[in-house]
């Protein structure tokens, strides 16, 4: 059995789910006749496979989740969305009149989020990115972006890249999920295993795929409001606040220390 | 990385999709509160992968594809439907009056089909169940279940253990999928490949994946109507009618030769 191709899963997908939404650009066909929906494949080291349909990276405002509308309402200054995706949280922000920047690693989702009217966007990592004179006031960190964070070794390093990037009083908002309130013995057997292995319990080893395409395998996590304290000691950042109202899923304002 | 587990993937799958249509069991959660659209995953033996909602195996007749409803008018007497899934087509046959048996080999297919309603089940493969003494007049293999045929070397035996079910003048209605008409690349590709390894061009090489299990690389065929005779040289059946109105999906009707 062939290994599927590395490369950009995620944006072949957005481009995909792009078309099919708005009819612009070719479609994939299913029997070479009927548009099918979209579908993002997330497997889990585990063994673990779920399939989700990939069209709410294309919500618009009314479609979205209630977090989302709140998290838009801690953005000040000039923002920049970290894995900007298809460009949902950033082109409402930009309608809004905000300053604000979409950064993500796949060229695909990119070029979607700027056929959709972004005007500033990068292709990099927020490491290279951090290299740059400009300075922002709010990191955004949505669609579950706080897993970006990775884990105990990754998050230092992420969040010395943002500080470097912020200016005075800047702030992350960052939407996460507590991933232990979960009673699907297959989750729980799974953070039980990473605890074994001295990772954190929902620091989940992922990667996507997409028709012949996957990612490289990531990290990604989904930790607690607790963790994520502990994960910004000795970093610039301090934990502000935690707004839990949907749980298990909560926004994280964080703000640099001193 | 762990392999999946082998196991009866699809019908976990089915016993999911019928939780989450009707709230009936436990429903699979995202992030342990929202209920998710189940979907069906398809991995290819040369990287591919596909995702699709599973919901339709549960469909009324009023979200059917036309040609399904031209099927069920072609079917008369006793009817074996193989492969019955969540019992979709048979459950409309006994609602209808017919005489009517759902064999499948997923225990979670069989005994969501019967929760449903449906009275007269078999949890077999055609060739055991083809020792049974009862005898039938329609053979219905509907949602691409000519793909049973799997390829040159399976279909004399699969035709074999449905002539030993078969009552005189029985007949097989069975909906395939001509392959030959996409234009998409990898699909182009891989009927190359497959022919070059002597295999039909169609001749998918597949498994099914759920959650944490999956089912073992199966051969599922798509084919022409021209293969379809070909296959069907030296066996006990002939082809009597192809209806292409919907191509590339067909329904083909074979009868018992002489």
């Amino acid at each position: 059995m062939d290994p599927p191709v590395i490369g950009d899963a995620f944006g072949e997908m957005i481009r995909d789910a792009y078309a099919v939404r708005t009819g612009i650009g070719p479609r994939p066909l299913a029997g070479g006749r009927l548009p099918r929906p979209v579908i993002e494949v997330i497997e889990r080291d585990d063994g673990l496979i779920n399939g989700a349909p990939a069209d709410h990276y294309l919500d618009e405002p009314d479609a979205w989740q209630p977090y989302d509308h709140r998290a838009l309402r801690l953005c000040r200054g000039r923002v920049l969305d970290v894995g900007v995706g298809a460009g949902r949280s950033a082109l409402e922000l930009q309608r809004r009149g905000f300053a604000v920047t979409g950064l993500d690693t796949s060229l695909g989702a990119i070029e979607v989020a700027r056929k959709r009217g972004l005007h500033d966007t990068v292709l990099n990592t927020v490491d290279e990115f951090s290299r740059a004179s400009v300075r922002y006031d709010t990191f955004l960190l949505l669609g579950n972006n706080l897993g970006l964070l990775e884990g105990p070794e990754r998050a230092p390093v992420f969040l010395a890249a943002l500080a470097r990037l912020a200016s005075p009083g800047a702030r992350i908002v960052a939407q996460g999920t507590d991933p232990y309130g979960t009673r699907d013995s297959l989750h729980v057997a799974y953070h039980r295993r990473n605890i074994e292995r001295g990772r954190l319990g929902g620091q989940l080893r992922l990667r996507l795929r997409y028709r012949e395409l996957a990612t490289e395998w990531f990290d990604y996590l989904n930790c607690s409001a607790t963790e994520l304290e502990d994960l910004l000691v000795g970093t610039a950042w301090r934990l502000k606040s935690i707004d839990d109202r949907d749980r298990p899923y909560y926004l994280a304002v964080m703000e640099l220390a001193g």
